[in-house]
């Protein structure tokens, strides 16, 4: 995990001071309610029952685990979102990119828990997430997004159908 | 590799009788120009100079070869599309795909030599393709489609902006 480990230490120089949080870091002036701090992390050693829980809580349909396992190891990008409360630590945020590792990126799954929604932290995690691809030198980042999202996604510099492109699925006779 | 064998060994029983075509199959009634041959390949080993011959033919802009290589080697599935006249053999098609190995797949760099277009090449090259991912539990199988193939690919079975889904990119500010 060589590329990980040199994707984190080029990224953010204000990593934490404890060391359990190695892999994790905070962004400057990103502090909800008051006595908790957020911070993002981009270990993908994620508990996957407390991601369960997190994509329980926006309603998304349950995955196998096997496979949401499997899909988090061969992602190119996870960024995760925590809330800290002293000692407690709590996934608040999900996000994860597929990528050929040169060219392209498509950004999935991306998840804020209701509680912490319209504060700003969906656009703080996607800025990560980001940041993480441009520092990996991907030009081309893409995402499908919901109509409801398509506005979200603008605010942050992603523009639908570029040039007439158009994002298509592809459905089973 | 041993994801390629197994994938490439619960493919395809049409494999061709030449050793040096061990990961080449022919598709049944696929012939094209009396005395040639049609045949795809999923092996990933290929000369990046016919590569790039193939991308100059269609008017693509050059990539370096370094993030090509790069590229091939991180996709989730490569094919390939081989024209066959006696001994000789030309790079006439080509996709790739990247994944997550679990739930989704973007297809990208689908190119036909213009020889060989309006022939059903382009159609045959993506079924391989949609064949691959799906055999591989694939369940989401996207891509991002320039307005002139939206049609090209609608035929193959894939849907445009399906429940207003938007395909976006993500552009500097």
């Amino acid at each position: 995990m060589g590329f990980w480990k040199s994707l984190f230490s080029a990224s953010d120089t204000t990593t934490t001071a404890k060391p359990a949080q190695a892999e994790g870091y905070s962004t400057p002036g990103l502090t909800t309610i008051s006595g908790s701090r957020i911070f993002f992390s981009t270990d993908r050693e994620i508990d996957l029952y407390e991601l369960e829980e997190l994509c329980d809580a926006v309603g998304w349909s349950r995955r196998p685990l096997r496979k949401v396992k499997k899909a988090i190891q061969h992602s190119f990008l996870v960024v995760s979102m925590w809330e800290q409360r002293g000692a407690q630590r709590r996934l608040i945020g999900f996000s994860r990119a597929t990528s050929d590792h040169a060219f392209n990126a498509t950004i999935w799954d991306v998840v804020v828990h209701p509680e912490f929604q319209g504060k700003g932290l969906g656009k703080a995690l996607m800025k990560q997430v980001i940041k993480k691809l441009r520092s990996e030198d991907i030009s081309n980042i893409t995402l499908f997004a919901d109509p409801h999202v398509v506005d979200f996604y603008r605010n942050l510099g992603f523009m639908p159908d570029p040039e007439g492109i158009k994002g298509m699925f592809w459905y089973p006779d």
